[in-house]
């Protein structure tokens, strides 16, 4: 066990729950659910909405607002660097980020796997409030089944999120125009690589891990600074920064070009995804986020970000361009040009 | 396949998808997610929320509105008088309207076997949209994922969902008081007892089918003529009747008291509970709710629903006392009184 994780859970005791185990029973929506509840869960995420105990909560929502909603399966559920929970969480967060909304209700769905030891769902469930805490976010309603030995996987999680647009943001798919450049905040591929190092058995001289974090306060610090001249945000997690950007350049019919060599990329990270045959661009990230901002602000945008702690590895790797539109075109190392397309295949099934 | 689905079909023929089943591609969200995506299931959700295929939907929220979330897992997904897809969709609408609020936008969130014939998503994904068509709301967002075969069962489905508070509604359980009336809008026991009648392999003189359905309509038109007299609203789904009352009593700190003969319930429903050494009182409903209202409007509030089409078997089945603070008390057909309590166990897992 980790210091980290000794540390969560000596702020957070496992409570004295009578059984050792989920069984069917706790999703019954009986007894047992009550008493699962009961026994931690629902003060663990203590707050006003949640207590009233309803179907759903209650909420004052300001006009304009994003909603977002993401299910987690991720494989293993503890990885270097993180666990399920957490990734519901800041998973959530950061799609609501990359809407220009600041994140403040979560829903938490839970599907466990008869058999899930309480220990490890008491690690989740933590996990889940010290993330929430970090986003400044509250779990306001839920809900809780229980499938089977053999019919899931220990545990998935879905979170549903409402948050607030940021009044300064205007992030549409048709605000992105020729000239606008194209950065990231920090190394691409290292949630990938952490996942499959697990899975693969692979050591490395200093750990690999996961970068998943809550990215709500870094983008909402670049939106009060340059407000509409961002023009585009997005979170490559599964399919990589090259399925993201293909996706980008179809639905918004434009070109974009980017380099290879002002990708960052962790060195460890690089010769992993070596080894293991896997091109970085594909590979899935959860504490990385595409901008595409107007070109006069892109410097200052740069700077702005490399000073932020999430930003320090911050680079321009490209641009919008007229030429083949709804195409991305990479220059690679050796200074050849090729298309990227979106992953094909399945080539990290259950990253998140 | 029965006529209605036959019907179904043909109002939504299924696409030429160049693949049979699911594959684990389809969750990579490269190519294949996409491919699915673009195969049909955007267009047959088209809306301009969804349209937008950004990480998340933007949304003009009206102030003060109820968030909810519910993951469906029920076991067969096909079963007499509806399928997971539809159920999702009612569950989330109605529990809004438990909320006292207008349902408005739901976020729709697949975990997917491997497997999974693509015959049966797309039966799931047109009663989905038919369902959202009937209970007027919008899928805005989503997400798929897909694990290995064995890891999960089929198709889970989460559905979040966001309303817009009745403006007459005022639905909390502090507003309960002792003198209130307990009113069903109909016969209970029926989705359990159809679940059931497929996995034991019953068969009935009539069909037994589910009664899920989008209660909001109803629920609304009593919010509309009665409003703050309505005090609290529940479906009992999960545990039945005798679960939810026994959480109400429990949560709100009152005294509840039924009686067993006014409850309404099906025939043969009745029947196979016997026949299944099931008490109808614990079994799971779909397109019931609970109405605790002022005593003063009860009969006028019976009257209004026993003429519409979703209150036509509705009853008053008992009252809320001062005696006995958080406990039900039933009094049975030959007269006793027993203590209800909340489902042991796990006597129907998997149900919704």
């Amino acid at each position: 066990m980790t210091q980290q994780k000794i540390s969560m859970q000596l702020q957070c005791p496992m409570p004295a729950f009578d059984f050792d185990v989920i069984t069917l029973g706790h999703g019954s929506g009986g007894l047992l659910t009550r008493k699962l509840l009961e026994s931690g869960v629902f003060e663990i995420f203590n707050n006003p909405f949640l207590n009233e105990k309803h179907d759903g909560a209650y909420l004052n929502l300001p006009g304009n607002c994003a909603f977002t909603t993401d299910s987690f399966v991720v494989s293993p559920i503890f990885f270097p660097g993180g666990n399920i929970g957490e990734l519901a969480v800041n998973g959530t967060v950061n799609d609501l980020a990359m809407c220009g909304a600041i994140p403040k209700y979560l829903s938490l769905s839970f599907i466990l796997e008869e058999g899930l030891r309480m220990e490890e769902f008491w690690e989740i469930l933590v996990s889940i409030k010290t993330a929430c805490q970090k986003a400044g976010v509250h779990i306001v309603t839920g809900d809780t089944k229980v499938v089977e030995k053999g019919k899931g996987d220990k545990i998935f999680i879905n979170t549903s999120g409402i948050g607030q647009l940021h009044p300064a943001s205007s992030i549409r798919l048709n605000r992105i125009k020729a000239g606008d450049k194209i950065i990231l905040n920090g190394n691409i591929a290292t949630h990938g690589i952490a996942i499959m190092s697990v899975r693969e058995g692979l050591t490395f001289e200093s750990d690999i891990i996961s970068d998943t974090m809550a990215l709500n306060e870094t983008v909402m610090a670049l939106l009060d600074e340059f407000g509409q001249q961002i023009h585009f945000l997005r979170d490559p997690t599964r399919g990589g920064v090259a399925t993201t950007l293909s996706e980008i350049a179809r639905d918004g019919g434009v070109g974009i070009e980017i380099v290879e060599k002002y990708l960052p990329i962790d060195e460890q990270v690089a010769g992993a995804c070596e080894i293991l045959g896997l091109d970085p661009v594909y590979v899935a990230n959860e504490g990385v986020f595409i901008s595409i901002v107007d070109e006069k602000i892109a410097d200052k945008y740069l700077t702005t970000l490399k000073g932020l702690e999430q930003g320090k590895n911050a680079a321009i790797i490209g641009e919008v361009v007229i030429a083949h539109p709804k195409q991305v075109v990479l220059t690679s190392k050796i200074g050849g040009k090729r298309v990227v397309n979106m992953l094909a295949g399945d080539q990290l099934p259950r990253i998140c």
